[in-house]
């Protein structure tokens, strides 16, 4: 490349640097040059286009050309040096000029031209240089404003902070509720140091750490929360479902075997037993002297609770129960507390008197002496490790014609006199298995709000961290904070939104479930399967996502990601595998269905059925599934009828096929199968309507102007990202059209970033003080 | 109840047990009412009809009447006792009489009526009797043939186990493609019992387990295969890619230690470095007699590469590089091999010479001694637990001015001279700094493989599970086996499908790479970053789909889930976010866009583009988004216009939606961000209609007909569930209508059901010897 230098350029300093001078006339060109060069995208073409309209400009002397000619040329670009030296020299100018130089490269080399005072600079900035150069930088295509702020390395004011819309406080008044206090005081003791979470800890050593925990906060009077206050409990069920909601903030290890110890295998003696196993056991499982088991699952039992194999049989002659193992696929598994700590156990088998099979019942077996030891004719062995949760001891029992006396009958709903005689207050198999099975009920509960927690926690360490980590960003600026990334507000802010509807949900459902009856025992049952299974699944999606929001330190154990998704993911099996679950949802609102229309006969009410759901679709409005405004969208009307809609379809249709596949000769059973995806899309929706209303119902009782203006908006992007998701089916099924449902995914987006100001105290209304939730990356 | 006997039934005994006794006219009642009293389902209405029905019927006595009414008084529903009496009276009676009478409850109660001989038994079992008993069947909803089964308890046959339809030998010899050999070969080392999975390992002895299986395979000579054979190795790069996709069928701790030792560290020097560095330390890293390390990303920098801090500051006057870590954001962390293993460490730092940035380059700094001790200035410290890949040996380093000799730069891309002139082959240092990259390039398409391999030996797992398992059933019949839930297919056989799509698109990939040139690097580029995001998205959605599916046992560590679900966990992050990738695909998509028509200015082909779209929807043809017929929907040119339109779509409105911004007065990195969600989509789109067209193109090539039939299944199940799990998109943009969308997923259900008798032969091609599966319950 030429160094020398022609006349004109002498007097001038601008257009030197590093040994490179540049021709006065080509230092308008400068920074757009840099730019296409310094990307590295310049094409044949555009090329092609610089080159034929510069060369054609009169401001240019014949070497200026020669020399614009040869950086022009594809095959010898200019050299590293080069660029590093116009850099320089656009810098310095850069630096002596003003701000509306900014505006583009061309404006701007036009300034640095200018610097010069002589004759040529007047003459290579006049209009017509200045009409040519702006298009040039348009066929170059490079936005003018931010490159010249690369070029000069400019520094933007950053975005205002925004301020939280409420007070903490008060939301988070809102969410503990009417179990406040005992929260409090789950969250003060799990902050004492013994609590300290510690990782990577041996199984063993994990064990016995997490039974210790369990035993602190047994001291405290937590085991016993639900027990009677004659065996020193605090006869206090929503408080003992708080407390294990408040504890799963914290090492779900410890939730679980807490809930093994005091919800299961107490429960089991408090619900299916009498006064006297109350009085005989309960004080010594709420104090967690007398650690147990819940032994109903086997090998080649799951989710089929009837037919597992475990016999106790009745021996008239020595009043006892002959409790046995008959084959491998009958051994008891994945039992907490029984590979090493649990001494008794509630072991369910088919009762057995005279050769005559009776059918599930629960009995009390001792399983160790108290050195451990196992008892006579009881063989244990562990489960080994585990994806998760290995701070609970799981483990393996047989037994091999193991007697126990006739009074360890958990005897509240079937009795066995000396003489061998049955009897029951529920005169019906079936009622008396699901009454039974009712136990599993506080199960699920607890399962769904533990997961409601987890998915607290990752949603706090995720926000949190989302506020102050920043990466990329527009050029010579700080690097942008990740909230303020609208896919990273879109990923997370939905959730968050799922986390507080899920929250009013479980409080309904606690409080449905404390307070259940004989009459709507069914409808407990059927609610807490279906919010186990969305909560559960919801929490899956919850860790996942806010992983891979915190990336590379999301892995780390000390930001308890690894836990909380290694614990939580057999949530969505255990208490009841969650695809069965739904379809018992399935079944209990056909079976409403059914009853709601009990006057007519089946197959009349089939026909009723399909007629109304022809009617129903020919009733939808043109012009509401085509509302697109921001009114009716954000109108929970709107949300509520579609969540309706959806469900009344979905069972409408599901009862048609069942029915058509009846008729045509398949057995119910099969005809139940062949439609089970449809039967579980049904219990979702089902779901999903029930936790908006519940958000809704909620939402009436806020007094305080601030939370419901925040709530609102949680609420509308709950609704509006549910339909957004489901929005296939919705469109098939010509409940909106295509303008709508783009219109919805505006709304989302709308809704994202005016919840980004809130997103932080959202999740510090939570509540999860900085001992529970571990973390370092959540804090600034 | 009354037990005295009428006249008329002292002759018979069929209607007689446990001191219960039935009255002859009401035998015919007896199963439906024990159906009905057992599920417990018996409402007043019902009750009120069945009274109403049968007392206005005249072949019932009045003492039977009576007894009937007691029956049906819901205030007394019958004892247990009564129940366990009739049912012996019904199975009694059954076993008499024949199949005919197993039809309907009421068949059954008329034959065991006229089982007795007398008058009676004729009376009650007319024609009007028939009648009556069917409508009361009928008003109670109870289903015949199954209740009938359930009662008598009878076998079914099984259905019949339906045949493989091809040879598993050939299609492995088509997946394993090219690479048979060294596949075969890295499948018997890991076969050796050295290789035996080990659970609950302290990450302390599992790292030293991995490290010496990262020996043994170099003692095979796997670690060099990439390099040259001047340095001892095979010079074969696919081989290694096929090495390393089969090693992540193990442990993926060890591929990872694998591929970060001879895969990034030896890649580093082998592509970024010239041939002195080649022949110092190529042949001692391919043996692990040098462990090493890839020194990349910083605690504050993760996928923002150009923006990292550690300084690499050239000195003249000792002719040395001095690295350094000026802040604690510029920590090198998460990095491979440097907590305990690494002697040498390729660091990327920003080259600075005479106070002037030459952006990021590479360097080779000793960090430790023979004895393992860190050197002077270097600080070493463990990132302690992860989440998964607890064998790598993940570690910070800090460096407190290292001084490193001139040559330790690796030269290829960039000199440093004595003097300290800087020169570069690659002017621009935009496109300097991508080359640089391009290293990492090798990362995605060996991340991308590895995800693949992942989801295979889940995919194994869960399917040979699920093709022995059995949970709940038809009543009396064996469990059904979980593989003939038509859901448990439905949720399984579409991962499948995208396992084998995935596998062609991955062997493109791998042939792109290891043939790249210049002129396709960008391309090659493009779609590693785009094939490693969707790859190891869909394993970690296959990966907890499969353990769901297995239930508690899939979350036994011994059945695998649990590794590499926490193993895999992270390829979402490293080697770049996935959502990063996916834009860096999006970006160079708009590039190619602007290349195609760079005839045009860039304002001007917007302008174009828009008209474009525009007109693409009014050209959607009615008849075509209507069409529903199975010919239609399993065309693969209907998949591939499908899939083309979307992106092509995708891509159109993207630009639009960019350039309306820019013209409002965002600048494009605002512009740009603004559409990060759309530009997502763009991105998957483009790689699912990849992956398709590599499907296909593979296909074209099978010339077995028996591989060909199922691989079409696989490649329509591969689209169709793709087109159905987007349909919400689809239908908006008015692609296709209700009706086709609907008509897709009864596609996908067929589909599912035709593959089910080949769903265990096609994970058995992947070839997974047991030994790496591991998971006993894979073992039928």
């Amino acid at each position: 490349m030429s160094t020398e230098k022609s006349a004109s350029e002498k007097d001038s300093t601008a257009n030197q640097s590093a040994g490179i001078s540049v021709g006065t006339g080509l230092l308008p060109l400068l920074p757009m040059l840099y730019i296409a060069w310094a990307d590295g995208i310049l094409t044949p073409s555009e090329l092609a286009t610089i080159q034929e309209k510069l060369q054609a400009q009169p401001w240019l002397l014949p070497e200026e050309k020669k020399q614009l000619r040869g950086w022009l040329d594809p095959a010898s670009p200019p050299s590293t040096t080069e660029l590093m030296a116009w850099l320089k020299i656009i810098r310095r100018a850069g630096r002596q000029v003003g701000t509306e130089s900014r505006q583009s490269l061309a404006e701007l080399g036009l300034q640095i031209a200018r610097l010069g005072s002589d004759d040529r600079s007047q003459r290579c900035t006049t209009d017509q240089a200045c009409t040519a150069l702006a298009e040039v930088e348009e066929a170059l295509g490079v936005s003018g404003k931010e490159a010249t702020a690369e070029l000069l390395g400019l520094e933007y004011a950053e975005k205002e902070p925004q301020e939280t819309s409420f007070e903490v406080d008060r939301m988070q008044l809102l969410l503990d509720g009417e179990f406040r206090e005992i929260r409090e005081k789950v969250k003060r003791l799990l902050s004492d140091p013994v609590f300290k979470y510690q990782y990577g800890l041996p199984k063993e050593e994990y064990r016995e750490l997490v039974l210790e925990w369990c035993r602190a906060l047994a001291q405290q009077g937590l085991g016993s929360l639900s027990y009677p206050k004659a065996q020193d409990g605090a006869d206090n069920l929503g408080e003992f479902i708080a407390a294990f909601e408040t504890i799963a903030f914290h090492d779900l290890s410890l939730s679980i075997k807490f809930g093994v110890q005091y919800g299961l295998f107490g429960g089991s003696i408090l619900n299916l037993g009498t006064a006297s196993h109350h009085e005989s056991y309960l004080r010594q499982v709420g104090t967690l002297e007398l650690p147990g088991c819940f032994a109903m699952t086997e090998l080649g039992h799951g989710s089929n609770v009837r037919d597992i194999e475990t016999v106790a049989r009745y021996d008239k002659e020595t009043q006892e129960f002959v409790v046995h193992t008959p084959a491998e696929s009958a051994r008891k598994d994945y039992i907490g507390n029984a590979a090493t700590h649990g001494l008794l156990a509630t072991v369910f088998a088919q009762l057995e008197i005279d050769a005559e099979r009776y059918g599930v019942h629960a009995f009390l077996v001792p399983i160790r002496d108290s050195s451990g030891a196992a008892l006579p004719g009881v063989r244990i062995a562990d489960c080994g490790e585990k994806m998760g949760l290995n701070g609970v001891d799981n483990g393996r029992l047989w037994f091999d014609n193991v007697r126990i006396p006739r009074d360890n009958l958990l005897n509240r709903f079937a009795n066995v006199s000396p003489e061998g005689n049955y009897t029951s207050p529920i005169a019906s198999p079936s009622q008396r298995f699901f009454t039974m099975l009712g136990t599993l009920v506080g199960g699920r509960v607890s399962i769904a709000a533990s997961a409601l927690s987890a998915s607290k926690s990752a949603l706090t360490i995720a926000i949190s961290y989302a506020a102050h980590r920043r990466q990329f960003g527009p050029v010579d600026q700080p690097e942008t904070i990740l909230l303020d990334y609208p896919s990273h507000c879109r990923r997370l802010l939905p959730l968050l939104a799922n986390a507080y509807a899920l929250d009013f949900a479980q409080k309904h459902l606690s409080d449905l479930y404390t307070n259940r009856t004989a009459d709507n025992a069914r409808q407990v049952e059927v609610f807490a399967a279906g919010l186990k299974a969305v909560s559960s699944w919801n929490a899956t999606a919850t860790i996942q996502a806010c992983r891979e929001a915190c990336g590379g330190k999301g892995y780390l154990a000390e930001n308890r990601f690894a836990a909380l998704k290694a614990d939580s993911d057999i949530f969505a099996t255990f208490e009841g595998d969650n695809t069965v679950l739904l379809q018992l949802v399935a079944k209990g609102l056909l079976t409403d269905l059914k009853q709601e229309f009990n006057e007519m006969k089946f197959l009349g009410l089939l026909k009723f059925m399909s007629q109304s759901a022809t009617t129903a679709i020919s009733e939808l409005n043109p012009v509401i599934t085509r509302k697109t405004d921001q009114e009716h969208l954000r109108d929970p009307e709107f949300h509520t009828a579609a969540f309706r809609y959806r469900e009344h379809r979905l069972l409408l249709t599901a009862a048609r096929r069942i029915k058509r596949r009846i008729s045509e000769g398949m057995d119910s059973y099969a005809a139940f199968i062949d439609c089970q995806e449809h039967l579980i899309k049904l219990a979702l929706a089902h779901v999903e309507r029930v936790v908006l209303e519940q958000f809704n119902s909620g939402l009436a009782e806020v007094t305080d102007a601030n939370l419901s203006t925040v709530l609102v908006r949680l609420r509308d992007l709950y609704a509006l990202a549910r339909i957004e998701a489901d929005k296939g089916w919705f469109l098939e099924n010509g409940y909106m059209e295509g303008g709508k449902s783009k219109a919805i995914r505006g709304q989302v987006d709308l809704l994202c970033s005016e919840l980004r100001c809130d997103a932080v105290a959202l999740v510090a209304s939570f509540g999860i003080r900085e001992q529970l939730l571990g973390a370092p990356i959540a804090r600034a």
